[in-house]
C-alpha cells in the first residue's frame, strides 16, 4: 500500500459519504475490521462480517446508514460501502489513476522510429515497440512488453510488465493488462489432409474495448478472418483462454482459468465461474451466470443460472456413484420392467 | 491482412484451381461470405454456410466442383476448397514463409560468442542466446525470447516475442512457437519425506520434431532422465501443460487447456478436446479422439471417441441430479430388493 | 545433464549408502534401469520396475536393503532408494545448489541504484530491478526477469528467465521459480454496479516461505487487503492460479492446471491432484489428498481422499449415461412409487 495520509473529512468528500465522527482524524490505509488499527480505514459491507465491528481498532468505519448506530466510532455513511471501498482503494495505490507530468521513457526500450507516442506516457525498461505502433496520452507500458506492428494502445491504459502484443491488436482507453497476457497470437486453425495438418494463417486481429482488465497470463488469440473482440467493461481475470473469433459483450466477468472455444459469442452482463468451458460456435445470452467448472456444450439462449459436474465426494463413495453411473441405462430398465410387471399384475 | 494484391489468375495456380471468370480481376484479401467485397476471395467449405452463397459479394469464391453452378461470379473450383484456402491464407500473412534476403540480428541481443548463427535469420530486439546454442537458416526469433545454453533451433522456425526455452531443448524445422511458451522447465518430481519434498533434479531435456505448432503460453517440462518428446506434425493450442517423459506422437492436435500428465504416451493422429486432462503413464493409441473436457484416468488402447463429465444444467435441476447421483448406490439396492420381491411373488 | 563423472566411492559418501562391488568404477549421469550404460547410475524404487534388474547395463544400481541380492553388479544400498536418487540427481543438474565465487551482473541489466545486491549473486541480460529491491546472497536472476519496486528476493533463490514479480513481493530462501510465473498481479476484486464494474485497488501482497517451487507459467495474485501467504515447502506444478487472500499451509503439494479462489485456505501436507478446482472462501484441512480434476465446492474438514468427475466413457455410453443423469431425479420417483405400491400389495 502507498505511504499517504488522509483526514477523514477529505476521504469523505471523495465518495460522497456523510461523516461522523473526527473529521481530522487522519488514516494512513485500508484494513478489513479485524486487523484495522486506529491509523487504518475499513468497512462493512457482507452481515457476515458484522460480528467483528465492535470489537474493531479501525480510526473509522465505512457503513450503511442502517448500521450508522450500530457503531460508536467514526464513521463514513454511504449508501453502498462495498462502492466507497472501491472508489477509496485506489488512493492507495501504486497506480492511482493520475498521469506522469512529463513521459518518462527508459533509455533500453527499443522504440521503432515510426511509432506515435503520446504525452504523459511511462515505457519501462526493456521495452520493444514495432512499426506503426500507436501509445495514447497517458499510457503506462511496464518492463519487457513487446508492443507489435501498428498496434494502439489507448487512453490511460496501462500494461504491466512482460506483456506480448501481436501486430495490429487495438487497445481501448483505460485498460489493465497484466503481466505474461498474450494477445492476438495465431487461432487454433488448421485445415486436415492425408499428409497431417495445413496451418490457415490468421488474418484478423483482437479488438479491446475500453476499461476492459486482463488477468495474468490470460491468452486472446486473433481471428482466422473477422476479429476477435472483447467489448468495453469486461472483467478478465487470470489465466483464461479466448479463442479465434469469439465476441464478449459489454461488463461480462470471467473467472480464472475458463476457456471459450472458436466463433462463440458470449452477451452482456454474463458471470463465469472459474475453471469452465464454453464450447466453440455457441451463443451465451445476456445475464446468464455460469458457476464454476462448468462445462457448457450448447448455447444458452435463457438468463439463468447454470452448471455442471458432480461435485466432491470421499473417493470411495465416488468411486461407487460413478460405477453406478456407468449402469445407470440398464437401472433405467430394469425400473421400466418393475413398472410394467407391476401392472400387468395389477390388472390381472 | 497483409496489403498485396493477386490475380484470381494467379490464385488458381498457387492451389491447382480451375478458374472460370474474370481472370485478370484484383483481390486484395480474403473474407467470410457474409462480409466478402468485390476486391475480397471467400470461401465455401461447410455446407451450414451454402445460404450466404447467393447473397455474397465476394469478387470471388473458392468451390468445390458440385457447388460450382450455384454460383454465377468468379470462383476458383477445387476438390478441397477449405484445404485451398488455408494454402492461400499464407500469402496475405505476416511472415509468408519466405525467408528475408539478409540476416538482420537486432543490436540490443545478447547473443553468446560461442552461439552458431545460420543464414536469413532475424533476431528481435532484446533477445538472449546463451553459450553453444544454434541458430538454424531461416530461423526467426522475436523480440526479448530467452533462448538457453546449448538451444537447438531448426530451419524456418518462427518463435514469437517473449518464448523461454531452457538449456539443451531441441526445436526441429518449421516449427511456430506462440508468445509465452515455456520449454524446459523442470519437471514436477519430488520425492516425499518426514522432513517434506526433496526436489529430483530433471535432467532429461525435450525434443520437438518438425512442422509442430505451440500455443500461446503452452509449457512442456523436461525430463527426469529421458526427454520429452513431442513429434513431427504435431499443433498444440494454448495453455497446454505437457509433463515431464510424455510422448506425443505424429500430428496430433490437443487443444486448448488440456493438461498430459507425467511419462504418459500419446499415439498418432489423436484429436484433444479442449480442457480435457490425461493422467500419468497411460498410453493413449492412435487415432483416439477425447471430446473437450473429459478426464482421462485409464489408457485408451482402442480408436474411438471418448468423453467425461455431466454437460451443463439449469442449476437447479443440476442441484438435484447430483444429489440424486450421490444416493444411486442405495437406489440400486432399492432396485434390486423390488426386483427379489417381485420374484419371490411371482412364484409364490 | 551436466558432463561430470564421479566414482562410485564418491556418490555412495554423499548419500550415506553402502558400496558393494567397484568402489572406484566412474559413472558420468543417471539413467532408468533400461536404458543405462556402464556409465552411468540406475536405481530401482519401485516393485514395477523389478523385472528391468536383471538385464540393466547400469554401471551401478542404487537399491533397497531387500534387493541387494538379486544383483549381481555394483550397488549402492540405502534404504529409500528413490530419496537417494533425489538426492544425487543435483550433481548432475544446471545448478547443482552452490554459489558463484563472485557475482556476474550481465550490463544489459536495468538495476535501479537504490537495489540492495547481495553476494555472490548473477543477474542475466535484460532483467530489469525496480527502485528499493534487495537481491540476497546466492541468488540467481536469469535474463528478462522483472523485479518490481521493493520486492525480496531471499538467499541461494533461482528465477528462471522471464519471471514478473510485482512491487512488494516478497520470496524466501532457496525457491526455485520458473519461467513464465506471474507474483503479485491484482486480485480479480471488483464492485458491481449499474454503470459496470468498479475494479477494487488490490492492496495486499504475495508473501512465499522458503524452499517453495513454483511450475512455469504458474499466476499467485495479491492480496487484497491483507497478503496472499503461500508457506515453507509448498511445491507447486505449472500453470495453478492462486487468487487474492489464498494462504498455503507448510509442504502442500499442487499439480499442474489447479486453481484456488479467493480467500480458501489449504492446510498442511495436502496434495492436490492435476486440473481441480477449490472454490472460494472455503478451508481445507491438513493432509487432504484431493485427485486430479476434482471440484471442490464445500470445506473439507477432515483428512481423506476426495474426487468427483464422471470417468471417461466411450462417447456413446457417456451419452446415454448424462441423459439418465438428468432423468434421476424422476427416476427415484418411480422406484418409491413402485416401493409404495409393492408394500401395499403384501398388506393387501
Amino acid at each position: 500500500m502507498k505511504n499517504i495520509c488522509f483526514t477523514l473529512k477529505e476521504l469523505a468528500e471523495k465518495v460522497g459519504a456523510e461523516l461522523v465522527g473526527d473529521s481530522t482524524h487522519t488514516v494512513r490505509g485500508l484494513a478489513t475490521l479485524q486487523s484495522a488499527d486506529s491509523s487504518q480505514l475499513s468497512f462493512l459491507a457482507n452481515a457476515a462480517y458484522e460480528k467483528y465491528l465492535s470489537e474493531t481498532n479501525a480510526g473509522a468505519v465505512i457503513l450503511a446508514p442502517g448500521m450508522a448506530e450500530n457503531f460508536a466510532g467514526n464513521k463514513l455513511i454511504h449508501p453502498n460501502p462495498y462502492q466507497a471501498y472501491a472508489e477509496l482503494s485506489h488512493v492507495w495505490a501504486l497506480y492511482d489513476g493520475s498521469r506522469v507530468e512529463e513521459s518518462t521513457i527508459h533509455p533500453s526500450a527499443s522504440i521503432d522510429s515510426s511509432v506515435q507516442l503520446g504525452k504523459q506516457i511511462v515505457i519501462g525498461a526493456g521495452v520493444v515497440i514495432e512499426a506503426g505502433a500507436r501509445v495514447s496520452d497517458g499510457a503506462r507500458i511496464a518492463a519487457n512488453c513487446v508492443i507489435g506492428a501498428d498496434v494502439i494502445i489507448g487512453e490511460d491504459t496501462v500494461l504491466y510488465s512482460g506483456v506480448q502484443l501481436y501486430h495490429g491488436v487495438v487497445i481501448g482507453d483505460a485498460c489493465v493488462i497484466h503481466s505474461g497476457v498474450v494477445i492476438g497470437s495465431d487461432g487454433f486453425g488448421f485445415s486436415p489432409g492425408p499428409r497431417g495438418w495445413t496451418k490457415i494463417a490468421q488474418l484478423g486481429s483482437v479488438v479491446v474495448g475500453n476499461r476492459v482488465e486482463i488477468g495474468a497470463n490470460t491468452t486472446i488469440d486473433r481471428g482466422a478472418l473477422d476479429d476477435t473482440i472483447i467489448k468495453d467493461g469486461v472483467i478478465l481475470d487470470n489465466q483464461i483462454q479466448i479463442a479465434h473469433n469469439v465476441v464478449i459483450g459489454e461488463n461480462t466477468a470471467i473467472a480464472a482459468c475458463s476457456a471459450i472455444a472458436g466463433s462463440t459469442t458470449v452477451g452482456k452482463n454474463v458471470i463465469v465461474g472459474g475453471a469452465s468451458g464454453i464450447a466453440g460456435h455457441l451463443t451465451i445470452a445476456d445475464g446468464v451466470h455460469i458457476t464454476a467448472m462448468t462445462m457448457v456444450i450448447k448455447s444458452l439462449t435463457e438468463p439463468g443460472v447454470y452448471s455442471s459436474g458432480t461435485g466432491v465426494q470421499p473417493n470411495d463413495k465416488w468411486r461407487k456413484s460413478i460405477a453406478r453411473l456407468r449402469q445407470l441405462d440398464k437401472m433405467a430398465g430394469r425400473v421400466s420392467a418393475l413398472e410394467k410387471m407391476m401392472k400387468e399384475r395389477g390388472e390381472s
